[in-house]
């Protein structure tokens, strides 16, 4: 399962912290992350799940491969910007969103038009966003939407 | 000036009115429309645009520039699916959001994240877009932001 | 009818006259002229377009509209980079290359992959390309194979 | 390493069978293999990497996942048609074009264009193309100009 992860560019300690977490989980429950390849959220996650053996993918929005974070295994370079959020989307089975500003809310908004279910972690209180609290409600509830069981 | 108007392929009968009067009024102002080409509140807001006597452009989701509703004068065919509501921002001076649900929350969010100015008439209230309450004010005040004089 | 013209932002002054003419009798068949709208043959045949009165059309590479040549009445900014090759040949009913490098060939080899037609003007000889030897051949080849009476 | 195969989503026998002996010596070497995801070319390369134990990513022209061969590690869903083919010339480090109609040749001038090198089997004849006469000569050519020892 390829689980989405979305959220800003920077972001601050604790969102960073939890975006992390959520790497960790996801990875520890055996799925693929996959998020937008650079900074704040992105890094965060992408490292998580990293140090819990995971494999990560990022969607990068310029044309260099080399401009990925660490983290990233698959970095698959696009050059076409912000039109790259609708890859993550798309490829993903399920999204969680960790804070952000606008983009992550476009890329919220984006993912219930094409009917993925998107999980929140402090992030924009919009109909249809289920809510969670912490990292790990928020990948238990991913789990038990894609018909896993959890570990 | 382009004006770019974005709101639902489907749309109420009174949506549908306000989205005609306000491509009249961005025609009589003398300022190009661009939509998204198909139907809804982008075949209104272009249809009352053409009875003013304006120039339309639709860029649309699919290859097939005959797709455009008939009231668009410049189609551009893309192919790129929802990826084409992020170029209807990034050519649009300033953007009017009428209605809608996900897919105009989408356009509302890339648009806010590009600093570029939204009103909105009767459409999803997140902080940064300019509240209209008829199809005057938001034209009236998109001529005001973009320092044009109006009629 | 929307004719497009492909060719290389940066050319010799044979292929920029050739490119300014070619512009310049799309305009006179009351065509559309559709282009990349940066430099090179996209500037000269976009000038020769305007001064016959005619309507032009720049699909932009960056995401500021800004950014088109002078000659350009419809810039289209979609921040897809070399991605916005494919809106051109999406568009336009037929194309024209004149002159070129890699770039247009790739945008001859899409054009004739997505069986549109291709008229070559000193530029790559690729089976499928129909090759013309002067501008006025160019367009009239085009006008008779859109099926149009040439003036 | 990333090593991009480019052909057609139909081939004949011969062009298959290199194509499948190509992917199973990038394999071979350590290599990951990128390519368009779908059928023909595309599928026998995926195929004989697998059979090698390597590691393949599918860039998708359609939005749902699942579209991939079976032989695809990591499908990437982007919605963007024929655009998606930037997205593997821009990932991979080398490519090797086997085979192949107009859409190959477009990737190979994009590829040039962005100055990818291209090794070619079986395929169009364009200056910068550099030619092998097996897929064991095209896997080592590969390997020698991104500075790998063979194995």
């Amino acid at each position: 399962m390829f689980i989405g992860v979305i959220g800003g560019g920077t972001a601050g300690a604790e969102i960073l912290r939890m975006a992390e977490e959520t790497g960790r989980l996801i990875a520890g429950h055996g799925c693929f992350l996959i998020c937008g390849g650079m900074g704040g959220v992105m890094e965060s996650s992408a490292k998580g799940a990293k140090e819990a053996g995971g494999t990560t993918i990022g969607i990068l929005p310029n044309p260099d491969r080399h401009s990925a974070n660490p983290y990233i295994d698959i970095p698959i370079a696009t050059s076409f910007g912000e039109g790259r959020n609708l890859i993550i989307v798309r490829t993903a089975d399920i999204l969680i969103a960790i804070g952000g500003e606008y983009g992550t809310l476009s890329e919220i908004a984006f993912a219930l038009k094409t009917e993925k279910r998107v999980i929140g972690l402090h992030t924009w209180e919009i109909p249809g966003v289920i809510k969670a609290g912490t990292p790990v409600e928020a990948v238990e509830m991913a789990m038990e939407l894609l018909g896993q069981h959890t570990i």
